[in-house]
């Protein structure tokens, strides 16, 4: 069994770390990569790291046999995905789109915070979640309608609302939290500000700087609160910090009135990922390193009780582009079709 | 005129700075620099950046002619400060201290966070508190007292409670926090982790990677609550990334039933800063970057009003050894010498 | 059939390079880690990167079931080596060397550059050298002697001279060089400098900066003059950069009376590296990046015509814990094993 | 006295630079920053460093009141100044050109390498070449020039050519080369590449990086033998590397019929730059780092003996902005306007 894949918007870096993973998947095989600027261009030609792995080609978004795939991906900015979901779904063919197009639940916070009108809410009602760990079954619901031969969408999840979410989720769906803001700091590597060259992702200019954006109006932040059933609670900062690829996520909890320790916590961390092959949970003090899942599917998450100030304090590492982006696509992609959801994925980072 | 200044544990990342810093310095005079471990040895044999500007070489704490200072600054590790100060003072030898130990005014809070006992309690009453921008009415007391003969005591201010305060003193001032923890996640440079070779300060393991550490415990807890006056509601977390020096630190301050607007908070934070040379308010969306303030003793401060969650995110952006550390302990020094505090500090940092 | 696995100094960084690539071996299975210092401690404790991949712990060398391997490989420092293999093979375990002790055919070169006398001689005669591109006969003899029961061993590349000898060994084969220096300036990764926390290795020493170290007595000096034939002809420079995994080095070849244009040197070089799956040759200007194959066991080579100097400038990338290290021990593993070459190492760098 | 100073390109990398040290400069008033771009913008707004420092406004080279200027620094790309150049000089201000318009004495060789016919070969002849340690007197014959009321040019030195004059020179003065190719392999920080926003000069592919670029044909190489004297045996290879600032060049010169020690060689460089206030020279196996001089106009250098394959081997490392750039450009306005030629550029780099 093969399964035909094909990535639009592949020479962005999400779309071509799902290239790579694509690439190194043993169910799956490439037969488009679109970029309508790179279009004749060898991908091993713009990315050097493909020479001797794969001869394709880019191909332009209308030339590609995007409808003989059985899974497209989706690489593309917001609204893009809009455009382009319905055809192919029409077409039979299932797609997992990495934008944040169908992200949000409710069309009016899209419209809200995207400032423009939502033109595919059935698609958007019939879709499902992109974070296995946290919507599991609304997935493997999706992986049931293709199996019966039913052409169906993913709304992958993106990358701060995923460290955030897996940091944040134990301890908020177990009631914990009390009243007040919930304070989500992130800082994330500059591929996180795409490939596009600019003053911001300039190596002179990001290099040996820390700095905060987005403060206040980040559009993660209603996507965080969805996730979570947080709305209007949500303080989420993001940050760049000069590293490539790696994301964290500090998410400080208020807490309610219970009774916590941290050896519940710890426990209740642990029992609430047992069954999830990419999230660690690392206790005794021990703190979640980006490094340590860098090009990887991979989550580490802590929690520790602050009792000083009496908040939970919960931490998220993953790989912006890999769990926040195109291992996460990957992994959908898997249950959807009805694969182990490991498969292809189980890289280890480079020891650090 | 010319002021003689020492540098105890000028061999460590503080100490070394307060070296550059005075040598640059058109008032001061360095006649010693300690080092026990590398006593006898060029300070440009360790650190070539100063080759063809001082010969110099470290001298052993005991053999060094400190009581022939004016001024001698501390960068020794917390306990030392307290062992060396007394006799410094005694000497009549005015003391500008960037330990920890005479920070904290209670000496109950300084045995519970620090595990040892205060045992100069008659010194940190005297003393007074260094960070010049909230507590500069306290310097020129001292400057006053020396000037009249008396040996003083600077306790400086830490990086984070530096940072942090700077970023959120206008708002917590103002009394425009209300009830709640205050959320201050700061992300510091391996600068901050001290010059001794470990695991953490290792090239390939601090490369590429962002960690919280210190979660729930770390000793700048106290004293950021002692700056604002908000003992018992802080959560800090610092983090560490991939950068040599620089550190931002985010605070997130619940608001009270105050009506906030974006223009009152930027002309609060800008009337507060009116006459501080050192720090700079951004306003209009701009946010402090660490890379604009590196090699400096400069502060760049942003408050931006969150009304999603009904909070202000204050960000303040230093470099962690420079305003940090040695930089703020050269301006103390200017202030208690009766010198214009900007003297031998008005350098700019690279253009990024 | 699965292969019984050790590794002796795994906790270094080529060791547990080493082993992260015999978790992710379908024919290898890790029995034993061995690191004195840190026996009893699981791998991922210290390496958190494994956390969810292995449960193994280090062991100790004494306590390791090193006996009960087919393959170990020895990722210790030179001498240490001298000192197990023997015991290993006489024990029928066939022994893959990541050290210097088994590169250098001559005992004499070895004590001159190493100071120390070789002990091991016999099996110094009977080894064979690990750079499968350039000596794959020698070491497919071994698969032969191995598979008639004996027990072998290897004496791997070190990464200078891997990245040297890939660049320059087709034109220096084709007899294109003239007489005078060949000159190899090298820059390589942090990690070169191993996991031992020195000032060298200290973030704040080694971030920002570049340096040439060890000028005119390298000992890679030999290996690289034996592998290429030129004895005594070799100028090796090596430099460190800011970087953790990356080796380049460029290699400049004096001409002799022979004709060479670009189009011929790449064909020659296209020609030379035809049946290598991990060499890719870069023609049309473009340069080898080391990011391309950061984390993998590839190469990047290119060889320019500098007609202005009349010169041949080569260049080759790798990484030097890859395939300059473990990577590489794991193909000479396969090789010697019987194993299709590319087994368990045709991962894919980040895309960069 | 205040000498009025304009910056033409003063938004490029090199330009903000002068800028920098200009408002550094005690004698220096900065009246004009131009930049076409960017007219109408605060200095500050692009460049927040400099917050607190200037108010001034970028203005375009049209508005600029250069005229009104002593002295104009032209950090503009090559042919602008050729086309800037002449007009300033025939209005009396003497203009230091950063670009390499007026660094090749020789037209011809000007127009084979950057392929463009040389319009201003007058001022070509009667400028001098800006790099003082080597061609002092000819600048100060510019001072006389000057100072008797005549406008005059210095064509600044290139940041490579800097660097490897500094490290070649002493050896190649004293004749000390014999036959064969000179074969400089330098590595520059990114800085180098320009502010440029382009694939090259993003974060994500210069970070964990090294690679070389324009192998064969880099523009430098005629520069670096008209500054030695050692036309067409230069083999010039330049390499990106992950910092910001920062170059060091790597110069290995074969010895020709002479009798070379370390200690000669040591002698020999020490009293070459006895009197040069910003060359420092290494010995006894110190090597220059990039670190120890970033951000200064400052120059390490050191020359090895190798008897192996008998050559010396020069190193020489500096700021590819400063003593490469700008910190070069105002040490020889320095010189022609007849101030000490250290004024404005004693700062010291950050320790490391």
């Amino acid at each position: 069994m093969s399964i035909k894949v094909g990535v639009v918007g592949a020479a962005g870096f999400a779309g071509i770390e799902v290239v790579r993973c694509v690439l190194g998947h043993p169910e799956f095989e490439l037969i488009a990569a679109t970029s309508n600027e790179l279009a004749g261009k060898r991908i091993s030609d713009l990315y050097p790291n493909f020479l001797g792995c794969t001869e394709l080609e880019f191909s332009s978004h209308e030339d590609a046999p995007l409808h003989s795939c059985d899974v497209v991906f989706l690489a593309v900015p917001h609204t893009a995905a809009i455009a382009q979901a319905p055809a192919l779904i029409d077409a039979g063919v299932s797609v997992v789109d990495l934008s944040a197009d169908f992200r949000l639940k409710d069309p009016a916070v899209y419209e809200e915070w995207y400032q423009v009108k939502h033109t595919a809410t059935d698609l958007l009602a019939s879709c499902a979640f992109g974070l296995p760990e946290l919507f599991r079954d609304d997935l493997e619901a999706l992986a049931q309608r293709r199996s019966a031969g039913e052409a169906v969408l993913v709304g992958c999840a993106g990358c701060y609302p995923t460290a955030t979410s897996l940091a944040a989720a134990p301890a908020i769906r177990a009631g914990l939290a009390g009243n007040g803001p919930i304070v989500a700091d992130a800082v994330s590597g500059v591929s996180g500000a795409g490939k596009k060259a600019t003053e911001r992702t300039h190596f002179c200019f990001a290099d040996e700087n820390l700095e905060a954006y987005g403060v206040a109006n980040h559009r993660h932040t209603p996507e965080i609160e969805q996730i979570l059933g947080i709305e209007g609670r949500l303080v989420f900062t993001p940050h760049l910090a000069p590293l490539d690829r790696g994301l964290l996520s500090t998410v400080t909890i208020p807490l309610g009135d219970v009774e916590v320790t941290q050896e519940k916590l710890d426990a209740l961390y642990q029992e609430f990922y047992a069954n999830d092959a990419f999230v660690c949970v690392l206790t005794g003090g021990r703190q979640p390193k980006t490094a340590s899942v860098a090009g990887t599917n991979r989550a580490h998450v802590a929690a520790v009780y602050n009792a000083h100030a009496n908040v939970i304090v919960a931490t998220g590492a993953i790989d912006n582009v890999g769990k926040g982006a195109a291992g996460q696509a990957v992994q959908c992609a898997n249950i959807i079709c009805g694969l182990p959801e490991t498969t292809g994925l189980l890289s280890i980072a480079i020891p650090a």
